[in-house]
């Protein structure tokens, strides 16, 4: 998993049927000091996320199991989602 | 997920069973600026993109199971798959 | 796997149900002489690791399965968990 | 999925059973203008590849399900696989 | 897969059962001229390799279907397994 900063979205009309109803955000992995690093990735929001909160991205299946939420086996693209908002960082 | 611009396409007749009929597209990762990112991938279209436009892709197994379609289980090969047409970012 | 050093924790009061109670430390993957290499990642911990150890840390379905430890199947949405706190390199 | 060249084999006495009789080829990821990018790889040949051929390679599960063939399910540890011969790149 | 020289050992009380009696080695990536790529790995060892030894490395689902050895389905926790000791490159 890693840290990340929600910094936009993405409109797609045109998709899977899984993707259908999902907030589709565009995440900026953040470190410790909150500076970028690598780039941009798309994320499935799980949490209900806003433009400038730091996240926790759970990738591959985590990812998709996070997507599906309480429906074990429900369809899932998502190789990164959403799966926290970050309070604090401690060190 | 990831935004990419779709580049190109591979032309391949000794092949896994598995991508008989697929098509495989050459992608250009890309940042929010529409500026290229690392080198390009080849993904299997599941939504019918095409040269030029901006797309997001998803990896592993999320990219098999959007290749896989309405057959879940159905054998598929792909790590790597287009799932959606990007019709704009917002940020 | 990798090696890293636990460096800090994360506070996160809304997230995914299957990180209530989980431990979320920051750490930060460093080579076999201790120095740091890439960015820091958020792994789940499982074998009660403190600041400033250095520990063994498994990505991917291996971190999934070590975070839902002798329950198989329990729901789980770690990609990175500590497995091990290493008490020595030999080189 | 990537392109890649390949570009020799490993000879492999000691190994885990499901990779007897299997033919492990080491490649090169290229980019479209078929220039090295990243560094070789080891991969299981699943289409009868030759030495200077550019292939399309998968990852992963991909790879796994590549390397069982027509019998799914069948013990693979495959993590990388060439799963098609390239005969051209159109861009 | 990828070629990497083994290069030492870790030591570790305090760890996920599934690693009890499994060997951790510290493995060095390498190109095909034996140079050293990228930083170390933690590999579970499956063949018995011994320090200097050139060994073929598989990552993700593949590295624990080798931990698994003969037993489909048995507990591992391991993304990066030691399946095959390399005699010779070929290019």
């Amino acid at each position: 998993m890693y840290m990340a900063k929600v910094i936009g979205s993405i409109v797609s009309t045109q998709k899977d049927s899984a993707l259908i109803g999902r907030k589709l955000m565009i995440v900026q992995p953040v470190d410790i000091n909150k500076e970028n690093v690598r780039c941009e990735e798309v994320a499935v929001d799980t949490v209900g996320a806003g433009i400038g909160e730091y996240v926790l991205i759970a990738r591959g299946a985590g990812a998709r199991i996070a997507d599906s939420g309480d429906t074990p086996g429900k369809r899932s693209v998502s190789d990164c989602s959403i799966i926290g908002i970050i309070d604090r960082f401690d060190s």
